[in-house]
């Protein structure tokens, strides 16, 4: 079976690739690079990639910045640091990110003829970001499926599942952390304050393991 | 109330320009560049909108070429000849298009806190290209609606508009048809027999009228 996965190159979407792999797919990988001050990111995706013998696409979406300003793609603007409060976290809301990424994900798997789509939603970002809901996720296959591409299915596997749960699945399959990123700063070094940081930190602490990135 | 216009500079989003104009919108018009042949285009829109002193926003997508290939884009593929038959209109399908036109400008519309966002699929469209029927728009509305986008609605007025009514409609309002372009071949001339300019001649001949390109 032929599969599309939209890889971040972070806890999420890392796990799912190997998950995947384990369960016999051809994985071909699509990560989005929309000039995210954490660039570490996509260098992390193409390093599991080229770990993994996985084809990756790279795309430049850099039109996403340009039509819709967030704290993440515009340098005057900061990241806010502590826990994923509400209040802060919606500065790093890229307006209408994931319906974006799936629609370009979803032309590229037409292209490519592939039968499922992946991308690594979870159940701790439905708070912040609507559009990680699974409401949302089966509207946008409803209107894939109306628009004729009916031989193309969206998965999200992992959206009730905790980050922690995922972590823990990860570590029974394998996955290299140490080839991960997380922090939405744009150093060279996990930050240790934002709010990817902090929930990395606790899907580790939940799963009761130690984050290589931690030394 | 302020509007986002999805303005591709053929008959049908610029008679929606004029006809939102007249019905006294703040039109903000966003052009998407997706490196298709007919550039052609690209400047009618540019024209029109200076013409009218629109502010206009062009985007950049020439990711969606690189993701998925078609004879819109691809030198190496033949746009296909006569009429908008079923066989030879596929190969100009972008594969999820409009998904992608629609979730781009919801971002932008959303960045500038527009109310509606419009985009001018019309009737004829249905048959061949899925996501300009109504359901799709509809199940498109869903999804942004669910992503707490709440105050931005989807408008699509010609939705159930032949052609020929559009450019009846754009006529009574004054539109300058000169400033528009169909053909989707290259040429500084329409080619006349692509399925845009059968379309296109079709369109006018219903409305009783010549069309300014014809000389």
């Amino acid at each position: 079976m032929k599969a599309v996965l939209i890889l971040s190159g972070g806890l999420d979407s890392t796990t799912l690739l190997c998950d995947l792999l384990d369960q016999g797919y051809e994985v071909s990988a699509l990560t989005f690079d929309y000039h995210q001050k954490h660039k570490k990111e996509i260098r992390c995706a193409k390093a599991t990639c080229e770990k993994l013998k996985i084809p990756q696409k790279i795309a430049d979406i850099s039109v996403l910045g340009d039509l819709a300003p967030s704290s993440l793609t515009r340098t005057e603007l900061d990241v806010p640091e502590g826990h994923y409060a509400e209040e802060s976290m919606k500065q790093t809301v890229v307006p209408n990110r994931n319906m974006v990424f799936l629609s370009l994900a979803a032309s590229y798997a037409i292209g490519i003829g592939a039968q499922e789509l992946y991308y690594a939603a979870h159940s701790g970002d439905h708070a912040i970001y609507p559009d990680c809901r699974p409401v949302f996720v089966s509207a946008m296959e409803t209107a894939l499926h109306l628009c004729d591409w009916k031989d193309l299915t969206l998965r999200v596997p992992y959206v009730n599942l905790t980050k922690g749960d995922i972590v823990k699945k990860g570590l029974a399959l394998g996955v290299d952390y140490s080839l991960t990123w997380s922090c939405y700063k744009g150093g060279e070094r996990p930050c240790g304050k934002c709010g990817a940081c902090t929930e990395r930190h606790e899907a580790f602490e939940e799963a009761g393991a130690r984050d290589p990135l931690d030394n």
